[in-house]
Parts: structure tokens; C-alpha cells; sequence
């Protein structure tokens, strides 16, 4: 019993070991990300379309709950910009924005996405998340950044523009182009070159003042906070706030209220496919962080258990006023690098952030939205990386034509046609490359026992005697590929009366492949040619071995290709014995 | 330029070579073959919901261009079965039977399906039918002559019923049971019962009789036209279409006319995805019986050109009154048992339908629906086979439950729901098979320098050294699961200080799996650990050579397994050095 209850709470495994040592270690780690979190948060919930506050709410319970159920010892689960992007865009055509159907559509889809991932990880499902590849991926990234970028110039601008492609979003901040508000502007161009100049110069000056690398880095990341801090402090001070500066506002000074979700059959079918695509989306993005950190501590990470983790945060989520979170690459590297060792740090950064939304709120009062913009400007163009394109232009076309496709859709159509667009492409783009499997006819090197391609080596061959060496498994896709294969060669080799398929590669044949074989094997009986089989792996022997294929082939299954070669051609054995085993 | 226009014309290669023989041989097969096509192109039109005289046209045009385009010697073209259910499925929602709209609908479907089956053809994408594994056809085709022959059942009672799935139509017919008609009953219920005698009992009486294989088999295909006789003559004679029984009517006594199909956006989109299952349906049965055929001669089937003589036929059948058509299984066997030697007796047989079209139609006036009901009945029931069933329980639990529920959908939930849910369940098993790749941690079989799995083999192995044989091909879907293995291996396995990868089975690394190696590679870095590769395969050393990640491996690349044990355990070398080569 008790085995099975801790499969499910890993807290009871690092919590028992839990000492006064990673005790501070996890304190000092809480609070740095604590105040990194602040801005952050409400700059996402802006982002998503939410007020502020949902921000700070939707980092304080997941965070908790992760620390209960996750198995990452780092990861930082909270709002992160990708998916906050997604939420609007899932939202969006569903509610307007600053109503309560909108706030309840955000809980709706936390907890369906909850939900989801809970279930997936229950019935041990996190092998769908591989059905995005990682080139699909990086373009996806690549593309939601310029998106999330080209979102919030309408801040820095101080007009109203919106939209899911990028092509709406240019479209409507043209026609507000003549609103633009000039001190707002300035704001939001100071913050952004700041925080540019924070992330690219600061820290080897500070190096170079004898910092270490570590609080030169916690400086760096506290660039944000500096940045709140100024801008708040001028908008108040100079009352820029009714010379049209749009600043957060009143933020409701409270714990994370209880909230609950809509189970409006509607409104979670409209919701179905986004939160879907929020889940694969986000557990993608959790689960890379968590085995990169955990990889460097020799950690195991669970998957299966991770999407226990996010299911129960984005569930508190749906609960608590909050929206879609995921384990977040920024936070959980902070968290990382200032000394994390245990979930426990998450569980403090909670109290942290629990303090400062009861505390704080009234502070960010006069904060521009410009401020947050900009943070979030600088925070997602370090996601832009059009590289992947020129990695696998060279490497494989078929991957460049995946990642191009998603950066283009995504653009062009919004984030869920892009994912999902690229996840059909990589899906089909592989079965097409299966679909042709490469097939060697193979002829034997003189003077040993291994066979290789006539094309490119000098081998001997037997008029009588054709082999192919299938390098693919045989599967329905490729099925019928390979009957056509032989029937061409037949139609130009009218003096074969043998033909052996060579299995070396071949590492499952289905039911669609067997049927094949057995079409192969009939008709070349019916023109009096034999079909043999060598080197045949045993998962596969076995599996043939409950047809009766075997019984029914007109020819041998052999151990190795060797020996075929020797028994059908009648050649003499030059080498020893012993080498022949396959 | 002449090589490339006798590329699209087959009929310039074996039209050259025509003879007196062939010709006579052709006739011969032609005259049978239309007298078995008279009734059958009647029944499968009142199948698909379209006046009679529809089956005859769409066997006329569509046969002589076939002709000329496709490549199949004996395949004859024309309404089938399953193609015409479709038909039925596909503008049964769109239009009401019997009215101009519907018969638009289907010369717009058939000009669709053979734009499509042309584009396909001239891109060479036949391999796109391949995305249909031989269990989910055998499902289909199974479950469709269930549906087929339940919405036949009408007819012989006499009563009304519709629907799309077995429910609907069974539900309809529960409902007007009481209508029936009892002399439609008994034409339906005899004619029926006789034609299961012809098939079942009547060939082996006429051989008992002396009758040579080949005359036992044409009398045998004649069954349905003896019913049609016997059955119209007794409603003529007795004036039974006064009292009740339904009858085909008034044909036009005319050659195939000249007409269009629609052109509007809206019904083109309508039907389009009704179009693509019905080319990749009609495709998939037409190149099995024409590869099935030929490989009975020897003879070459050129996928891409099928598609191109079926795109052929599809657009002449959309311009003369037709509806979608494809290469029928019972029609060609019948054509190739006849001695069809060249596709001109296809053109022999359009003529005789044409003679047909003009002279005979007054003749099918009181030929009772029920009787084509009964000749549809017994023709699909042979299609139906679950033996599918058992032989994938067998062989693969996989295949099996792509088969039920592409039994079940379709039953359920008509044809196009059950195909496409057959499609994405097949693509969808294989990846999760290939998600989880065999993956054996090998030793060295003692006293040679082949490698085994550990768990099924007495083999050398070495505390320091962790060998890893991967069976399949590394790409996204099974990325991270490499990671993960190699991951929880060492957290269990202290002293490695070296992993090697064995990739004799491996066929391709994608981009995802290249990135997957670098992640390997780069954490067993930090931990101090070699990762070495062996026996990679020349494309796959081709494809990484392109890249830096041989440069950054952290060991090295050995030619086989027995090196890098070699030089990896500093093991003495037992065998002579001519076997190490890959």
C-alpha cells in the first residue's frame, strides 16, 4: 500500500531527509526568486489578457502543489510566457478581455488542462509530448516570441491594437500609430533599453568590478525589479498617470480568493483543443527545464509523474483565481543557480509571493503597463532563435521544412494552427521518409562472409540468386513499397530463381507487412522462384512463429545471410565456422 | 519528348504490338464481361441512390479511358460496391435522392476524386495510400458490406428505411416493418436464395455435370442476368408492379450524354473530404486486384500511372452522367478469367454497354428492385470476413484493435467517420510502437566477438562499460526516451565510466534525435562519462558527418561492437583480426 500512496507523492521521499542545511539553502533561494517573480508575474497575467493579480495568484498554490507532487527538485511552476500567449489566444475569440466570462474562461481552461494532464499522467501518457519534435518545437518558440514581442509594442506605444497573427497585430497598431501616447513612449523605450542593456552589459561590468558570477547574476536577474521600481516612483511622483501613462491600477490586496471553474459543457468543448495544446505545450517546455537541471545533480525525473505535478498545480490554478501555468525555464534557472535542493524552496517563494499580494499590491499602483511590457519585450526576444533553420537546412530537409512551416503558420494563422500544424507535418514528414525505406541489393565481399551494397562496393553476385537487405522495419507504410520493389526487379532479372530479404534492420514486421510477404511469397511461387529469409531478430521470429507463414514460405529462414549465400548458390565455405552465428 | 509522352500512354506500348489473337481473346472476354456488368451497373447505381441508367454511363466512358491511361491489362473500371455506399454517404446529406441536386452532387464527386487521383498521380504521391493498413481496408470493406447489404434490406420487404449507419438503417426499417410488401417479399426472399445456390452449389453440379472449369465459372457469373430475366418476365406477365412491387422504370434509351458537374466553392468544399477518402479507397481496392492480376503474368503495375488512368476515368465519368468509379474487384477476375489480354477488351466492353444503353433499357422496364437488392446481397456478403479478427489477435494485439474499431466506427458511425478513424488509429499505434524502441543491454558472448542481450544470454559484461543496442531508428517520437533510459541506468549503475551506443538497427537519426544525442552526450560530459557510438550504418555516419556532434563526442566512434569492448575493457583480442570490420 504504502509503496503505491509515494508513487504518487514524491514530497515523502526528499521530505524525510529534509535537514537544517537545505533548509537555508532553500530560503536564500526563495527569496531571489521572490522578487524576480513579482514583475513577472504581473507581466505575464497582462499578457494572458488577465488582471494583474491573476499573475501573483497563479504563481502562489501551483507552486505549492508542484512542491507536493512534482518530481523536479527546481522547477518553478507559474505563469510563463508562452502559454500565457496561448491563453489569450484561446480565449480571445470566446470572451472580451477585462470581463468576468473572460477570468472564468482562464479558470475553465486551467482546470480542463489540469485535468488532462492529470489523467495522462495516471494512465502514463507523457509519450505523446514526443509527437512534437524538437525542431517543431524550437520554431514554435521561436515564433510565439516575435508574436508575444509584437503584442506588447501597443503598451510601449500607449495604443490599442490586438489580434492572434502577427499580420493583425501590425495591422491594428498601424491604424492606432497616430494615438501614440509620448510619455508612455518614453517610458516604455527607456525600459526596454535598460533591461536590453541590464542582460547584455551589466554583468561583465559587475564581474569586472570583482563580483562573483553567481550575485553578479542575481543582480542581473533583479534588473526587472529595478526597473518596476523607477518607472513606479516617476509615474507617481510626476503624475504621469493622468497625462495618459496607463499604469496597473488598483490590484485587490488578499490572498488568493477560492474560485471556481465553469463546467458549461459549451464552453469546455469550445475549450477542448487549446487546453489540449496548453498541456503538450507546456509539459514540453516543464519537462525539458526539469531533465536539464536534474541531469547536472544526477536527479531522476519522472514523466509521469511531472504531469501529476503540473495536472495538480494548474488545478489549484482553476481554484484560486488563477490561469494555465507550466514549470518555467527563467524562474526554475534562478532557482537553480541561487541553491535550490528541494521543492521546499518552491513552497517558501509561495509564502513570498503570498506576503507581497497582501503586502505589496498597493505599491504597484502606479506601475505603466508600459514597464511590464518591456520586461516581457526583453524576457521573450532571448526566445528568438531563427538558427534551427540554418541547423537543419544542413542536417535534414525534412526537418527544415517542419520547422519553417511552423514558424510561418504560427505567424501567419496564430499558435494553435502552428503547433498543431507542426506536429501533422513531423508526423507525415516521417511515415513519407519510412515510406521509401532505403533497400540494398548486396552481393558478397570475396574472401569474407559480409554482403554489402553492389552499388557501392566490388562484390561478387549470382545471376540465379537476388538479395535485398531491408533498412527500415516493415510496417503498412511501407508495405506494398517493397512488393513493387521485388516485382520491378523480377520484371528485369528474368534468370532469378531465388530471392532473399536479409532482416538485419528490419525490427518489426505488422500485419499489413506480413500480408505483403505472404502476397510476395505466393506469386513468386507461382513463377517457381524460392523466398528466403535470413538474419531474421528474434522478436520477430517470434511473432512469425505464431503464423503460418513460415510453414507456408516456398524457401529457407537463415541464421545468416552467409549461409543463404553458401546453400543457394552452392559455394564453398572459405571461412571458419564459428563466425556464422547472426 | 516521345519517351516522355508514352510515360502518360500506355496504350502507345501494347497497342503497337496488337494482334488478331489478342483481339479475338479481347472480344471474347468483353462480351462476357458485359453481360455480367448490365445488372451489376443497374444494382450498385440504386445503391448509391442515383437513377439506373447512371451505373451503365459511368461503365462506359470511364472503361475507354482507362484504356488508354491505365497500365493494368485486365482491370475493368467502373461503380463498385463500397465506392457507391460512399457515394450514397458522402451527398446523402447534401441533396435528397432522386433530385437534379443529387445527381449534380455525385458527377461533382466523381470529377473531385479524379482531379485529385490525377494530382497524385503526376506528383507520384500514390504512396499516400499506403496510409491505410491491410487490417483497417479488411475492417472496412468487412463492415461496409454489412452496412451495404442491411440498406439493401428495404428493397426486398418493400418499405422505406434510410441512414448511414447500421443503427439508422435498422431503426428505419423496424419502424415501416409493417408496410411490407409481401409479392416484393417473395421476388426479393427467391431471388436471393437462388443467387447463394448459383454461387455456393451451382458451379460444383455444373462440373459434376462435365462442364470445364472456365464454362462452370462464366454460367456461374450469369446467375444475377438469369434472375433479372426470370424475375422481370413474372412482373410483366402478371402485372406485379401494379400491386406493389417496385420496379427500375423508365431508363433513356441513349447513349452517355454530355454533362458538367458544379463548379461552386461551397458544394466543392463540401465534398472534399468525401472525395480524398473515395480516390484513396477506390485507389487502395483497384491497385490490389491490378497487382494481384498481373503478378499472375509476370506483368509491371506502375502506382503513379493508376492514379493517372483512374483520374482519367473519374473525370470522363463526371462529364457523361456518371458518379465515382474505380477498378472492381469481381469485374476484373471475371475480365482476366475471360482471357482479357490488353485493355482493349475494356474498350470491346464499353461498346457492348453502349449497344446496351441504346438498345436494351425499354427491356429492364419491370425488373423489380428487389431482384438488384438480391444481386447487391450476395455480391457484398462475400466481402464480409472477420476472420481479420482472429488472425490480428493472433499476430499483433496493435492491428487487432485498429480492425475493431474501424468495424465498430464504421458501423457506427458510417463510412467516412470509420476510414479516417482506421487512418489516424493505424499512424497513431505505429508511433506508440516506435515510441518505446527494444532497446537490449548487451555482453559479450564468451569465446567470439558477437554481443547478445544480457537477459536472455550468458554473456560477458564489464562494471565499467554500459552497451545499449538500440532496435529502431532514432527520430522525435522516441527521442527522450533514450534520454530517459540512459538517464535512470546510471542512477542505478554507479562505477560506468563508459556508455556505448550499438546502432546496427539503427536506420535514421533525425534532427530531434541529434539533439537528443548532444543532451546525452553533454550530461555524461559533466558526469565524466565516454559516450562512444559502433557499427553506425553508412547513411547515418553520412548524415552526423554534416554536423559537429562527432567532433564534440565525448569517446569515440568504433567500426564494430568488438573494438569498442576491446578498447574500452583493454580485453585481449581471442579471434582473428579479418571479422571486426562493420
Amino acid at each position: 500500500m504504502s509503496v503505491k500512496f509515494s508513487r504518487y507523492l514524491p514530497v515523502l521521499d526528499w521530505g524525510r531527509r529534509y535537514d537544517r542545511e537545505a533548509l537555508s539553502n532553500d530560503m536564500i533561494a526563495a527569496v531571489i526568486v521572490t522578487i524576480m517573480l513579482i514583475p513577472q508575474s504581473l507581466a505575464y497575467a497582462l499578457l494572458a489578457g488577465l488582471p494583474p493579480e491573476a499573475g501573483i495568484y497563479a504563481s502562489i498554490v501551483p507552486i505549492l502543489l508542484y512542491a507536493v507532487f512534482g518530481t523536479s527538485r527546481a522547477l518553478a511552476v507559474g505563469p510563463v510566457a508562452v502559454v500565457s500567449l496561448m491563453t489569450a489566444a484561446a480565449i480571445g475569440n470566446i470572451a472580451e478581455t477585462g470581463t468576468m466570462g473572460y477570468a472564468l474562461a482562464a479558470l475553465t481552461l486551467a482546470f480542463l488542462s489540469g485535468a488532462m494532464l492529470l489523467v495522462m499522467g495516471v494512465f502514463k501518457l507523457g509519450f505523446l509530448a514526443n509527437f512534437l519534435s524538437h525542431p517543431v518545437i524550437a520554431g514554435f518558440i521561436t515564433a510565439s516570441g516575435i508574436l508575444i514581442a509584437a503584442s506588447q509594442v501597443k503598451h510601449i506605444l500607449g495604443v490599442r491594437s490586438e489580434g492572434h497573427t502577427l499580420i493583425e497585430v501590425v495591422e491594428t497598431l498601424i491604424a492606432h500609430l497616430g494615438e501614440t501616447n509620448a510619455i508612455t513612449l518614453v517610458i516604455g523605450v527607456s525600459a526596454t533599453a535598460f533591461l536590453f542593456w541590464v542582460r547584455k552589459g551589466l554583468k561583465p561590468r559587475l564581474r569586472a568590478l570583482g563580483l562573483g558570477p553567481k550575485m553578479a547574476d542575481v543582480l542581473t536577474k533583479a534588473g526587472p525589479v529595478a526597473a518596476v521600481f523607477v518607472t513606479t516612483l516617476a509615474t507617481w511622483a510626476l503624475g504621469l498617470s493622468e497625462r495618459g501613462v496607463s499604469v496597473v491600477g488598483e490590484v485587490p490586496q488578499s490572498l488568493p480568493p477560492l474560485t471556481m471553474p465553469s463546467f458549461s459543457p459549451d464552453l469546455l468543448s469550445q475549450l477542448f483543443v487549446p487546453a489540449l495544446l496548453i498541456s503538450v505545450i507546456g509539459f514540453v517546455e516543464s519537462i525539458s527545464v526539469a531533465q536539464t537541471l536534474a541531469a547536472k545533480k544526477r536527479q531522476r525525473i519522472d514523466p509521469d509523474q511531472e504531469l501529476i505535478g503540473l495536472g495538480a498545480a494548474n488545478i489549484g490554478a482553476a481554484f484560486t483565481g488563477g490561469y494555465p501555468v507550466t514549470g518555467g525555464f527563467a524562474r526554475s534557472v534562478v532557482n537553480f543557480d541561487a541553491g535550490a535542493e528541494t521543492p521546499a524552496a518552491g513552497a517558501f517563494t509561495a509564502v513570498g509571493l503570498a506576503i507581497a499580494a497582501v503586502a505589496l499590491t498597493p505599491l504597484v499602483f502606479f506601475l505603466p503597463k508600459a514597464t511590464l511590457a518591456a520586461t516581457i519585450i526583453v524576457a521573450v526576444l532571448s526566445l528568438v532563435d531563427f538558427s534551427i533553420l540554418k541547423k537543419t537546412w544542413t542536417y535534414s530537409k525534412a526537418d527544415f521544412f517542419a520547422v519553417a512551416a511552423t514558424i510561418l503558420l504560427t505567424l501567419g494563422f496564430g499558435v494553435e494552427t502552428g503547433v498543431s500544424a507542426g506536429v501533422i507535418l513531423s508526423v507525415g514528414l516521417h511515415l513519407y521518409k519510412t515510406s521509401k525505406p532505403h533497400v540494398a541489393e548486396v552481393g558478397l565481399v570475396p574472401g569474407t562472409q559480409h554482403f554489402r551494397n553492389i552499388n557501392r562496393h566490388k562484390v561478387e553476385t549470382h545471376e540465379a540468386l537476388l538479395t535485398l537487405r531491408v533498412d527500415e522495419s516493415l510496417y503498412f507504410v511501407n508495405a506494398r513499397y517493397l512488393e513493387d520493389l521485388i516485382q520491378d526487379r523480377l520484371a528485369s532479372g528474368q534468370k532469378i530463381r531465388n530471392v532473399v530479404l536479409m532482416c538485419s534492420a528490419v525490427n518489426e514486421i505488422d500485419y499489413s507487412a506480413l500480408e505483403s510477404l505472404e502476397a510476395i511469397n505466393t506469386r513468386l511461387k507461382d513463377l517457381g522462384i524460392g523466398l528466403h529469409l535470413s538474419e531474421v531478430k528474434g522478436p520477430v521470429t517470434d511473432k512469425l512463429g505464431k503464423t503460418h507463414f513460415l510453414d507456408q514460405l516456398n524457401g529457407r529462414v537463415f541464421q545468416s545471410q552467409y549461409d543463404a549465400w553458401r546453400s543457394l548458390t552452392g559455394a564453398p565455405r572459405p571461412l571458419p565456422a564459428s563466425e556464422s552465428a547472426a
